[in-house]
């Protein structure tokens, strides 16, 4: 029908220009010169404002709305119109001068980060955070003024869930989160020491590209790079990069990253078998997303089954490290569960306390009950309280993630979220594959790809998280799940 | 003025454009994995149109055309709109379409001709230059129906020259080149295998960092990376990067296209001077800028006072390799003439051939006289007639340069008058600048950067090549300083 085709074109060179949008951020993390970085944020503005002149081009408007009253359409194509609409309906309101605005405030906001980081002093970044706040403030305003601004935000990354509902969800995990951390602070602590002697850049850098391999990245439509802070982005049609970092006196750090940014970029490359640029093609939700990295990094990386294939690899690069420890002392080491102060760097249980306490400085400034100026101290506040420690400088307290410089507010509880659908995935998923375990043992994730592939990532946005969650599982999303997982694991790992 | 702040930040808009789109075909040179080029051939394809769209628009027309006839601007303000307006009546000639369709089959052409690279396979790449050639025709007849073709195209590089003229300065040195390299002949040949011995490629990195950061390059607003052919672009403001190749059998590829590309990147960098996205922070023409990468190159890179000061460092980090070639002999290897096949390889005399090659046959296609099946055999009748010697393969004969595969015809030329003027240039700041040998042997360029700064990267486009040739030399382009200069230098090398 020539009314789809040209709604498919039509998104084609949307899909186009978002993409190209990407590449110059993805450029601007990984490659930017110093001096170069007011120009790229100019140019981000620009193409911003470009590409929101083609959302509100008052055709595309028109040939949805004709479309979505078409009933030739199959369910798929209608489905595709109808969140189409929706993207758009948000879209219209914001003026192209605002979106403009953000673009480059978002830049010069990033930017200062870096700095700030370089000199390890929050006061450079506060005024920019300061900055964008305000100008969410302002969109959630401008889409929905009789809703609350986080809310609203909340819903580019987590379409049907509010903040109310995220908060219950929390606040039913903490207790059996506390009890668990409890019951294994009475627990010999595992010694970790050895993750931090030196692993060699150039040596780590080649055993995260063969691990990308082993999970089924494809290389050829796709690549990996280095960034201050990992991530995975869509540059177009078949380009789908993800970045790590290393540390040479800390192994952690590129093996998890890589394993999480894997999830995604596997997520994303499984997205990009549907008609490109559609709904159809995109990722259901951050959730969802979240979901993929943590499944691949935790449920699979931080496995025995993982290590009793990849170990002796591992030994073999870092003999003079690691031949003294052996595969199940290592696999302690990994799970060892220990309050730390960075988020990315945490255990599977801990980590959900960097979360809620993202969640609850989130909703305090957006219902303007916090200055920016007083974060620090707030930040300190809260994990005293909940983890019992306090970040020393601000590049391991507040500075520590990029995501409020990117100007993503309501993004963070999604990892949480991720979290408990991957419990929840991977449990079923391990029912429907025979030997699951046995075979990620020897590397093979033909099955467990297909599964994912089915129930996931053929799905797009077209489904829901919950009906997602709901499809491939039989149930909606059960913390239960998660609860279950963390309590055999870590009872083991502890003789709990 | 209103009119005039009017024009910069319009320009302003077009410049960000056109530095997006380097930023596209950097990173397709540069990072791009192998299924990812149709989707980057789509937005490349894309945003060439909207930028089209830019040039076309009636309002920028009429603020051309009104700000030319308003007399409080100044020389300088009144010039840049000169020059602005006859890019757009060039831009104005092709419609949103042709544009698009061009972005297109080059991007696609430049993916044919690395698959065809890879392959060894002129056969892989030859339709699509086919069809390159047939759409430079007609964007030549877009242009001006009138005028022969090749020189339509030529004015994009080189405004103010014609095939005729270049023709006559082609024939002119001929006869001089041919003679000493006859001359030469005759004399002992320099052994030059030490430079094919096994050279590290990471140590061969960070020599050509060192190099550049030496001649002034500036890493705080561009970068160096690796591509399958080495060239310089500029991404936006302050963010101007330059890419080599390196090869560990052979010395010279990466020191002779760091300093080449070197010289194009220091000429970008001065330019960004001026004021940005405006003519007079653009390039005078292509021989202009080639002057520069050959000045670097050749006048500074091959001369005995520059490797005065840097053959130690070389001679340390490849002590297997050079610690017996003193520095007198590496300077006879480095110039050391003799024929080959490889125009980025060759030396300062059998180089010009290499163009006159591609002259002759860029004049037989766009006359019809051959067609592009026809060129491997034409390639080796002409490299047999001014050489002596036959391509043994498509890589190292017809497939070597990417500038046909960009759709850059009229390119090469550039490369000779660029050439000739580089000797001219730097004659006359010999003459200029006290003892500039004894202070290019401390490493020392501080005089020779403001005078290129003043003389040439200052104009801006503001100055044609010859007018700056003028300004800086006291005449118009003269062959002579080239012959001059050739004639004492390898003169002396081969003791004739």
């Amino acid at each position: 029908m020539k009314e789809y085709l040209d709604y498919i074109n039509f998104n084609s060179k949307i899909s186009d220009l978002n993409g190209i949008i990407s590449l110059l951020q993805w450029d601007q993390e990984v490659n930017l010169a110093i001096e170069s970085s007011e120009g790229r944020s100019r140019q981000l503005s620009v193409l911003s404002g470009i590409l929101h002149d083609l959302y509100l081009d008052k055709n595309y408007v028109n040939l949805l709305e004709a479309l979505e009253i078409n009933n030739s359409l199959t369910e798929k194509e209608l489905k595709n119109i109808q969140l189409s609409k929706k993207d758009i309906k948000r879209k219209l309101c914001l003026s192209k001068d605002f979106v403009e605005e953000t673009s480059l405030a978002i830049s010069y906001s990033y930017n200062a980060w870096e700095e700030a980081r370089k000199a390890n002093n929050f006061k450079l970044f506060s005024p920019h955070l300061t900055k964008l706040i305000e100008l969410k403030k302002r969109e959630a305003k401008f889409i929905n003024p009789n809703k609350n601004p986080y809310d609203v935000l909340l819903e580019e990354y987590e379409p049907e869930v509010n903040s109310n509902e995220i908060k219950i969800i929390f606040e039913d995990l903490k207790p059996y989160l506390k009890e668990l951390i409890l019951n294994i602070n009475k627990r010999n602590k595992i010694d970790i020491s050895v993750t931090n002697k030196f692993f060699e850049k150039n040596k780590q850098w080649q055993f995260g590209i063969d691990i990308l391999k082993q999970i089924g990245f494809n290389f050829n439509s796709g690549r990996q790079d280095i960034s201050v802070h990992p991530f995975t982005i869509n540059i177009g049609e078949k380009d789908i990069r993800l970045t790590t970092r290393i540390q040479e006196n800390d192994l952690n750090e590129m093996i998890w990253s890589c394993l999480h940014e894997g999830g995604h970029a596997l997520y994303e490359q499984g997205l990009q078998h549907n008609k490109n640029g559609l709904p159809e093609s995109e990722a259901s939700s951050l959730s969802i997303h979240e979901s993929q990295s943590r499944l691949w990094e935790n449920h699979i990386g931080r496995s025995l089954s993982f290590w009793k294939h990849n170990y002796k690899k591992l030994q073999n690069i870092f003999p003079e490290n690691l031949s003294d420890i052996n595969l199940n002392d290592f696999y302690k080491i990994i799970n060892s569960i220990s309050p730390g102060l960075i988020r990315t760097n945490s255990d599977e249980l801990t980590y959900h306390f960097h979360i809620i306490i993202r969640f609850e400085i989130e909703i305090l400034l957006f219902n303007n009950e916090i200055s920016v100026e007083e974060l620090p101290s707030i930040w300190n506040n809260l994990y005293y309280k909940y983890l019992g420690i306090k970040a020393q400088d601000d590049n391991s307290g507040i500075l520590q993630d990029v995501h409020w410089a990117h100007g993503s507010f309501g993004y963070f509880p999604t990892y949480t979220l991720g979290s408990l659908y991957s419990a929840q995935f991977f449990e079923h998923a391990k029912r429907k594959i025979i030997h699951l375990n046995e075979k990620i043992e020897t590397g093979d994730y033909h099955e467990l790809s297909t599964w994912l592939n089915e129930n996931i990532y053929k799905k797009g946005r077209l489904l829901s998280s919950s009906e997602i969650c709901k499809n491939a599982t039989g149930e909606y999303l059960n913390p239960q799940y998660f609860i279950n997982y963390a309590k055999q694991k870590f009872g083991e790992i502890y003789a709990i």
